[in-house]
């Protein structure tokens, strides 16, 4: 049986190794968690899989952990963006949330023509991210890109194919079943649809395909959710 | 162009049809968006298809719409029900919404073993199920049953099929395909997931498929839109 309580660290794991924790981490821990010695955690840091380890010091600011065993390979989502238009505040950290849930590899948020956003702090997205990852099961942390205008994006766009989803496209259950392997991102436009110079630069586009989500019209969440669940289960590592 | 603003009332509609608001309604129309005499706003009851109606009387405590033209048809969503296992009350509005926008028909909370639930105010949740179906565009407003044992639901069962999300299965792709259409249920754990004794009993039934959400752990509502997208798009009103 795995641990439940995981930690993701900045540290190397492997047999033996101590881990030193942050002033937050054995707040997290002995505080909130209420471990102490010989207790068990999970920890894993993007690179060498998960490690069962136990704590051998417990203090308000600080502790020492333990690796005893590796419990899981280091496992790395496909290789699948999410694009996303950020609005409020609690949605975008909802929707960081659920990319991590729905295996995202990297997370690009895109300011597209009927965006307005509030400012959105890269840094704190990025820890919700990790608290993701930590309760998902998740190996991989994906990272959170600095906020880009999606004009410039598609500019410079290399080749990444693209599943967007689109309020008037039709048939998504037709184009999904030929969907290729290989880079994707799943681009999920704000709750007021792209502009109609951003869609026809999307369709014009060799590397995109537009889905239909339903004939309702779903909130931002809910669409990346519902995308991501679709390529996942095309192409992804739902299969 | 549909109206923005979309009322659920209860009150048959057509054209002439005069409808009087109640002082949430009026509060909300008047005091909160802001309209006023002459102003327009979608109306839909359940039965009637979707009403475009103008303000006739705007007042603090009520006020007089008047239906103009039916803008939109009566769309009853496909025969699908979404079972869970309500948690927080956050969580379980969450849901709620989640399966409004996603097209479920009725909403049925079911405690699960493992469901460790806050007391469900089912009107409560029932008002949340209409604002979402004001905000998706839906003209059908899910009915939100009460809380039922799934032990004492599953022993009564009349053949209805279950997709139910099972952390053990395997290759959920290859059973999605075969699905039959006609009357569903998508069946969602806890976030402890189902015991030994459900997930027997379920993999008992005749009328159950099990499908895999991926390698993550998913938190209940991303469970619930992914398992909604799959049916949706293999048998649903998505195709």
């Amino acid at each position: 049986m795995k641990p439940k309580i995981r930690l993701c660290v900045e540290h190397p794991l492997g047999e033996g190794q101590q881990v030193a924790l942050t002033r937050e981490q054995a707040h997290y821990l002995f505080g909130v968690m209420r471990l102490g010695p010989g207790d068990v955690v999970g920890l894993f840091n993007g690179c060498d899989g998960e490690w069962r380890a136990t704590v051998e010091d417990a203090g308000k600011r600080g502790g020492l952990l333990a690796c005893q065993a590796q419990s899981g390979p280091q496992v790395m989502p496909p290789d699948l963006w999410l694009m996303f238009a950020p609005v409020k505040k609690a949605q975008t950290q909802f929707i960081v949330e659920k990319a991590v849930e729905m295996g995202a590899r990297r997370i690009l948020p895109v300011l597209t023509a009927f965006t307005n956003s509030e400012r959105l702090r890269v840094d704190k997205q990025q820890a919700h991210a990790l608290e993701a990852a930590e309760q998902c099961g998740a190996t991989h942390v994906p990272e959170v890109a600095e906020p880009q205008r999606l004009d410039r994006l598609l500019a410079d766009w290399q080749g990444r194919r693209i599943l967007f989803a689109d309020e008037s496209a039709v048939g998504g259950a037709v184009s999904l079943s030929g969907l290729e392997p290989g880079p994707w991102a799943v681009l999920i436009g704000p709750e007021g649809g792209f502009s109609e110079a951003e869609r026809s630069r999307l369709r014009g586009m060799d590397c995109t395909t537009a889905i239909s989500l339903g004939p309702r019209i779903l909130r931002a969440e809910t669409a990346a959710v519902a995308a991501l669940t679709l390529w996942q289960q095309a192409v992804g590592d739902w299969r």
